[in-house]
C-alpha cells in the first residue's frame, strides 16, 4: 500500500469467500489482478471492480507474477492444478489443511517447476486488507521475501520458516491458545456468576491475568530451551494446592469442572514424575508425551 | 507511598514466608508496625528493623488501627483469634482460602464485634510491596475505603465488592486463566518442537494471540450479559473443524492430545445442543453446566 509495486500483476483461484476478499485487496491496493473460480458468476462483482477473468486456471496462472489459490481443501487445489503448467509460476496456497498437505503439495508443486510457499490465514474475510489480518507463511524464504511487498495488500505477513509445514502448525497452535484464552474466561465469568457478579465485570480482570501471564512466555521459553527449571516464582506442587482449590470451588458453585480437573490432573503427573519443587514449564514433559488417545 | 497516612498503626499477625514480607513492606513505608507469630523468633528480623513485637496475638490487636492476619489456613485464624478481644477491632485476612471459608469467617468475626475484610494475594513475597503484588479485597466497602492508602503499602490493591468470598472466587478464576494461557502455551511448543522450532521462537506468536484474543473479553462478556450471541465474526461450527485439525496435527506430532480433545468436547456439545451458529461465548452454558464430577 503506497508502495510502488502495485503495478505487479497477481491472480487469485478460487473465489469463494475468502478468495473474493483477498482479490478485493489486491484491486483496492492497484494491482493487475487475475481471477479464476470454478462457477464463474462469484467473479462478476470483482470484474466490475476491475479484474480481469481467466477462461481457465491455467491461463490465470500465466497472468500473474504470483498466484493466490484459496479453495477449499487440498484435494480441490490438486483437482484444479492437475490440469495446468505450471513451470515457472509462484504458487502460494492460503488454503487450509494440514502440515503434512503442506509438505506434501510443496514437494509436488516443486517436482512440476513451481515456486511454493505455504500459508494460513488467521482472520475472517472482512478483516483481509487490514493490519488485524494475520496471514502465516512458510516454504522457501527468497521466494517470500521477493513477494512480501505484493502479499502485504492483504495484511500483515508473517514469515515462520523454510519448513511449508510450520504455516499451518502455528495456525493451530495460535488456535489453541485462542479457545484456552475464551475457555478459561468462561470458567471464571461461570464460577463468578454464581456469586452474582456479572460477565462484564469479571471480563477485564481475566484480560488483565491473560495479558500479563502471556508476558512470561519468552521468560518461561528460555527454561523449555535450557531443559532446567529451577522454581524461580513458584513451585508446582504450590500450583496444585491452589488446583485443588479451583475445583473446589466449581463444585460448591455447581460450574463445570472438567477444564480445572485436566489442569490438576497434569500438574499431578508431572508432581509424581518428581517435578513438584520444579517451575511450571516442565510440564512441557507431559504435553510432549502422546497421551489422550 | 509518600501519603501522611504513614503513621497509621499496623499489625501483622502470622512471620511466615508471606507475613514477613507484609510486615516488611509496612515498615519500609514508615508505618508504625506491631507483629505477632506463634513461633516468636522469626519475628527478630523485622524487629532489628522497628517492628514492635506484641507478647500475645491480643496485644497484638490492640495495637494497630487495622490487622492483617496471614497465617497458613482459616483453621489457624481460628484457633489464633478465639482468644482474643475482637470487638472494635479491623481485620483483613489474608490467609488463602475458600469463597465458603471466607463468607463463615466474616460472620464470625463480626458476630464477634470485628470490622472484617477477606484478600487474596496474587504473588510471591519478593514483589510485596510492589505494583506487581496484586492483592484483592472484599467486604464492606466503607472499611476498604477507610484502610485502601494504608494497604498500598502492600501492593496494587483491588476492591471487588461487598460479599468478602469474592477475593478468593477472583484468586481461583484468575488462577485457571494463568494456567489455560500457560497449557496452551505448552501445546503449542511442544507441537511445533516438533517441526525444529524452538520454544523461544515460538513464544512471541504464542504471546500475540494471547494479548489480542484477551482483548476481545470485555465485549464477548457483553453477548454473555445479553444472552445473546451472534455469529458476528465465526460461527462455533466453524471452530470445531479447526479443533478437529488441531487434534490431528497433535496425534500426527505424537504429542498430547488431552487438552485439544477437551476443547472440542466441550464445542461439540454445544453444537449438539442447537448452537453451532452461534457465537464461541454461547459455550457459558456448558461451563455453567455441572459436569465432571
Ligand atoms: N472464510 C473464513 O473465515 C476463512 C478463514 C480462514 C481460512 N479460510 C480458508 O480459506 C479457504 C476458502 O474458504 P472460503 O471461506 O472462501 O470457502 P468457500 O466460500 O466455501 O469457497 C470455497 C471455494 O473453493 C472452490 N472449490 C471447492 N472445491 C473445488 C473443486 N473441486 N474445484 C474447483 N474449485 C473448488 C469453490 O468453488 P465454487 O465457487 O465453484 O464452489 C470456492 O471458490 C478454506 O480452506 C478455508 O478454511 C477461510
Ligand atoms: N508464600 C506465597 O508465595 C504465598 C502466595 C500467596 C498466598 N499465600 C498465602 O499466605 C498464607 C501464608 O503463607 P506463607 O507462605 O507465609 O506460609 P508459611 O511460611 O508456611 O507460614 C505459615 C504461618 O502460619 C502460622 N501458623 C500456622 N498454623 C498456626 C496455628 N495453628 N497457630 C498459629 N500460627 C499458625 C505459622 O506460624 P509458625 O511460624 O509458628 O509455624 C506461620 O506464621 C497462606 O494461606 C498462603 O496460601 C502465600
Amino acid at each position: 500500500m503506497g508502495n510502488d509495486n502495485t503495478d505487479i500483476p497477481v491472480t487469485v483461484i478460487g473465489l469463494g469467500l475468502m478468495g473474493r476478499a483477498l482479490a478485493g485487496a489486491f484491486l483496492k491496493a492497484g494491482h493487475p489482478t487475475t481471477v479464476w473460480n470454478r462457477t464463474t458468476s462469484k467473479a462478476d462483482h470483482l470484474v466490475a471492480e476491475g479484474a480481469r477473468p481467466a477462461p481457465t486456471a491455467g491461463d490465470a496462472l500465466k497472468a500473474g507474477s504470483l498466484t493466490i489459490i484459496c479453495l477449499t481443501d487440498y484435494e480441490a487445489v490438486r483437482e484444479v492444478l492437475d490440469a495446468c503448467e505450471l513451470d515457472g509460476t509462484t504458487l502460494i496456497n492460503l488454503t487450509s489443511g494440514s502440515s503434512a498437505q503442506a509438505r506434501e503439495a510443496a514437494r509436488w508443486a516443486e517436482r512440476r517447476g513451481a515456486r511454493y510457499l505455504d500459508g494460513a490465514i488467521m482472520a475472517v474475510p472482512p478483516a483481509i486488507g487490514t493490519a488485524e489480518a494475520v496471514i502465516l507463511h512458510s516454504g522457501p524464504r527468497p521466494d517470500f521475501a521477493a513477494h512480501e511487498p505484493t502479499l502485504g495488500a492483504l495484511g500483515t505477513v508473517t514469515y515462520l520458516g523454510e519448513d511449508p509445514g510450520l504455516a499451518s502448525l502455528y495456525d493451530v497452535a495460535g488456535l489453541a491458545m485462542m479457545w484456552s484464552v475464551l475457555n478459561a474466561w468462561l470458567q471464571g465469568t461461570a464460577l463468578l456468576g454464581t456469586a452474582g457478579v456479572d460477565a462484564a465485570a469479571y471480563a477485564p480482570f481475566a484480560q488483565q491475568i491473560a495479558t500479563v501471564v502471556a508476558g512470561w512466555l519468552p521468560g518461561y521459553a528460555e527454561q523449555i530451551d535450557r531443559g532446567s527449571f529451577p522454581a524461580e516464582v513458584s513451585a508446582l506442587e504450590t500450583d496444585a494446592g491452589a488446583m485443588a482449590h479451583l475445583i473446589e470451588e466449581s463444585e460448591a458453585a455447581d460450574v463445570n469442572t472438567e477444564l480445572p480437573k485436566l489442569i490438576k490432573a497434569m500438574a499431578e503427573r508431572s508432581i509424581a514424575a518428581g517435578h513438584g519443587a520444579e517451575q511450571y514449564p516442565v510440564l512441557i514433559d507431559e504435553f510432549r508425551n502422546p497421551r489422550g488417545a
